[in-house]
């Protein structure tokens, strides 16, 4: 199979339910005993997820964060997780980190497997939900005349590590270690939302995904987009705009929307035009990252 | 932490819902919606799980099978599965495998997670079902008096492991790489059985595993095991009692039950004595495998 964009074709073949949401969405909807039942599984693997020497705790805290903000993105309410682990020197850290995170978010670990192998570890993680809202939001319901919206500033992740790279000590570098996945916003966004999910691979891409899954195209207006703190001082929006990890909410509203939980108009839904996403009225530059492009079935 | 036991420990501190069973059981069942959802998640890791050179695409037909084969435990129906898959050099068998399992079952891909990594991969699967029948069998129903039993023969995996491993060209080895869940008769089986589980790390082991959760003795008679062919004539019952992958479920059920399917009684559900498991009336020899144990969270 020549690339990950063959293999995700191939996949889709399999991908025979409307549960699946042609592997496009966050997570897969399923409707169960008058229920919409959302899942989402994601893995991080050493080397590729996580910095050598990172802290196993936080890298349990991000393996179940970026899987809830999954659900978030859907508007729902965590059921429970399932693990598959990795077993690796510091286990009792990992599981420290577990507790943290499944408390925070109450969520009950359910079930799933270990494995002891050589090489770099991978983990995966599984989150069921139900939604609380019907319909369950999609990547594809953004309209000509709704607003694009964020549901926070971004930036933050790409500092931090940075920061944690460079062994800055000092640095606070929990944005990037300890994502918080929007799981209040989410639900109470669902309602008004035409489109949404979350920003997990860098706003300009996750954008483009929106607008296309939507078929419209996205104005987006980097001055009304928020950053984390140091990043506009630093000069680093336009990296900010392309790097991921932050898992804001990004949804499109109908134009009487009033956001009653902060969060900040970044730009304009309007028909597909010759381009998917313009940024400050134009497109983006031939070659130009929009993001981190991995191979989530997605 | 020490050991997988600690760990093990450790984790069911965070399975605070009823639905993770403890982690003790085949797979979680969580009530939703009038509905009783069934969960499982098993990894596969190479070097651990499959031989170096099997086709990937045998692979992926076990992840799935075995992960099925929790369902069928639970005489469940399969809704779907979400793929957690790290590439390699032969994607394409791989997705001809996945095509073919779950075709086989009218399983459909409900999502996942790829990633590009170095080392030796790691696969997991999560399978969601619903239950047929309520209550849902666990393992820890067994009553003194109910009969002991087996859905088919044990050993053909060993048989068909050691032959691939030898390069035995003409062997048959599909009982190994292609195991084959006992969907429909774990659903057939759901409203008779007092207890019932898969039988993946040995049906010596799973035995006392049941026994233990249903706080009985179970009374094996190995003469009644029903073996697959080779196993008897090679002389190597007592190896094949402590073998697991061939994933036949092992059940109890009251005396008054008549299979209407292929199974073989085995054995008798006695009150729990000194021992929890006797084989032909003795207790296992000290220091005895008695089948694989790995840290599978259950």
């Amino acid at each position: 199979m020549s690339d990950e964009n063959d293999l995700l074709g191939a996949l889709r073949l399999l991908a025979t339910s409307p549960a699946a949401r042609g592997l496009a969405d966050d997570a897969a909807v399923l409707e169960l005993g008058g229920e919409a039942l959302v899942l989402t599984h994601d893995m991080m693997a050493e080397g590729v997820h996580w910095l050598p020497g990172q802290d196993p705790a936080d890298i349990a805290w991000k393996l179940v964060a970026v899987n809830l903000s999954d659900l978030a993105a859907k508007g729902a309410e965590p059921l429970g997780v399932l693990l598959g682990y990795t077993l690796g020197a510091d286990d009792a850290r990992f599981v420290a980190g577990l507790r943290e995170v499944l408390e925070r978010y109450r969520v009950p670990l359910l079930g799933g497997d270990t494995v002891a192998k050589a090489g770099p570890a991978t983990h995966g993680l599984t989150a069921i939900g139900r939604a609380t809202h019907r319909p369950v939001p999609s990547r594809a319901g953004a309209r000509p005349g709704d607003g694009l919206w964020l549901s926070g500033p971004i930036g933050g992740a790409m500092l931090g590590f940075e920061a944690l790279r460079a062994g800055v000590a000092e640095a606070d570098t929990a944005a990037f270690r300890r994502p918080l996945p929007r799981l209040d916003e989410g639900r109470r966004l669902a309602p008004d939302v035409t489109a949404m999910m979350d920003v997990s691979d860098g706003l300009l891409l996750d954008s483009l995904r929106l607008a296309r899954a939507s078929g419209v195209t996205l104005e987006l207006a980097t001055e009304a987009v928020p950053f984390a703190a140091g990043v506009r001082e630093q000069g680093r929006c336009t990296d900010a705009l392309a790097w991921g990890d932050d898992y804001q909410l990004l949804f499109t509203a109908p134009g009487w929307f009033v956001p009653q939980i902060p969060c900040y108009r970044i730009g304009d839904v309007v028909a597909q035009g010759a381009n998917s996403l313009l940024i400050d009225g134009e497109p983006p530059a031939t070659g130009a990252a929009l993001g981190y492009i991995h191979a989530a079935l997605r």
